[in-house]
């Protein structure tokens, strides 16, 4: 079979650019005994996959230059040697930007058979998926947020952040978001339902964005989400409640490579705050009661979500580029079949 | 009875000085039903004084101008009118920066008598006090050492941070000191018994200091117990181990307003890091537990100490201004009686 795939052709000096991908065209191997051959109908975009372009110390190793560059993917069985898979089992996995791809299914997380009945294919890569057990994880687990407190989330139109504040409002939260733009805030108001959003487009200095976040949280923060870093980090963190928690999901501001510092970390130490810093896969255990909330949630329509779609796997480096600058507008997919 | 004291007489505008405080003479009242006078014989002196001087948002409300200064103190019952006390009991409490003080026994933790036959007096303003306590729940409640793993603390020879390494020290760790001196890092390392100690003097910048902890902690921090902050946090921050533990206890470094950040707080996301503030009081719970291995651990000598001590209440301000500049070894103590 042809497959096309995306390499990491470069690492990227500073900004990405569509120079670090290289569009290639492979046959797929035959497969061997075990393993399953997957057509791709989904391809997920995430920001974590910036930092994996940079040769630097992290929680994962770099992509290797010449190697297709991972992704959760979501699709269709074509063949199977493999007793647990039938051919048109719909199944999502760790594909990479490609087409096609040969999955070790008896490897432990590589491939798993996922229903459709109620839940469309392409929110298992979102608010059914990684994206929205991160959101799950971070607040449930974490941020343990109490029914009266104030929970705050930056990039709150994407993937995480949405489920974020739609999970604390069911807990009895007050959910303010933040997001560049006023047609991502309207949306994050009116269809996902927070409290408030800020669009820190409008408010670009520290007093300016100070001022915005007092008059939607007054009573100050209780939680932050945090998923972007620099300036937003800075001002809620100045607006952190005694006891306060705050969850290190995600630094885009900084992935660039620029220096992000948090200007003021005294306030950790006189609010007693607790930051954490975690990343989704190493909570396996927690996986099972995050998917059965969400999967619940979406097939009532309770939790909602938007996608992004690119189409064709020509297009996903320009529509990662555009991720990484708030381009996108709620989940960012490629559609490739 | 005559009771000299020393007030606030105005807050520090950057570094603190002398002028800031004011020596006062008056006379302790008379007691009321309940109370107690005790003649203080050992004032503490913390670093936390600094922050209470300022008008700023803390965990505490800071102290007036006028008022007395707040600090522990040790003494003896000179007169009762409550039925737990005794004239010539040896007591803890909060009696601040005077030789006398009229306390309302009754209120909780207000005053704790203690038992001098193993311990002495004065220790219970370190090792097997608030200092001691404070160490215990940083390391053992909020870092969770492991055997094997490395823990890092700074002001290494002072009150808290020489519990820290002691502790760790007997729960198997590797124990390193950052101490500002060669006469306080052999100290560290020959009386005290940590693994290694680093002086900070030595590594102004970043990567000597860097260099410095590397050859002493090759297998990367699990915690640190960080009292200091800036320069010396930048850099253990950088050498944290996947899901490493950070307790901020202190921030000395920032005490006189001058801006102190984290410079790549990427880094708690990247390793995963908890990162937690605390204060010791509001962790009562605690107490119990911790002084029971502190008491025991000072009476047969396997935590060791050392203090300073100032004579009489008038250089009560100087002592304390050296000690926010380091010129203390082991504890600050100032001696009444």
């Amino acid at each position: 079979m042809n497959n096309r795939r995306i390499v990491l052709a470069s690492r990227p000096a500073g900004e990405a650019s569509s120079a670090n991908f290289r569009l290639e065209t492979v046959q797929t191997p035959a497969l061997a005994e075990g393993q399953v051959l997957v057509r791709h109908h989904w391809l997920s975009l995430d920001p974590y996959m910036r930092m994996r372009m940079n040769d630097m110390k992290s929680y994962a190793p770099p992509v290797a230059v010449g190697a297709v560059m991972m992704a959760g993917t979501a699709g269709v069985v074509a063949e199977s040697r493999n007793a647990a898979f039938e051919t048109g089992d719909t199944v999502v996995g760790q594909g990479g930007w490609q087409e096609w791809s040969v999955v070790d299914a008896p490897e432990k997380g590589a491939l798993r058979k996922v229903d459709t009945t109620h839940v469309p294919l392409s929110a298992y890569l979102g608010a059914v998926g990684m994206p929205g057990v991160t959101a799950w994880i971070g607040l449930v687990h974490f941020i343990e947020p109490k029914a009266g407190e104030t929970i705050v989330v930056d990039a709150a139109s994407g993937a995480v952040g949405g489920v974020v504040g739609q999970l604390a409002k069911a807990r009895g939260c007050r959910a303010v978001g933040l997001a560049g733009g006023a047609d991502k805030c309207a949306y994050v108001k009116e269809e996902l339902g927070f409290d408030a959003c800020i669009d820190h487009k409008a408010h670009r200095d520290f007093a300016s964005l100070a001022a915005a976040l007092d008059r939607v949280a007054p009573n100050g923060v209780d939680g932050l989400f945090e998923n972007v870093g620099g300036l937003i980090l800075d001002v809620v963190l100045s607006r952190m409640n005694a006891f306060g928690r705050i969850t290190l999901c995600g630094m885009i501001a900084s992935y660039d490579g620029a220096p992000m510092p948090i200007t003021n970390p005294r306030l950790l130490l006189t609010q007693r705050l607790r930051l954490q810093g975690f990343i989704v896969s190493e909570h396996m255990h927690l996986w099972p009661q995050a998917l059965a909330e969400l999967g619940e949630g979406v097939a009532t329509r309770r939790i909602k979500y938007r996608e992004t779609v690119a189409q064709g796997l020509e297009n996903a480096p320009e529509a990662f580029l555009g991720l990484l600058k708030g381009r996108n507008f709620g989940k960012q997919l490629v559609k490739l079949a």
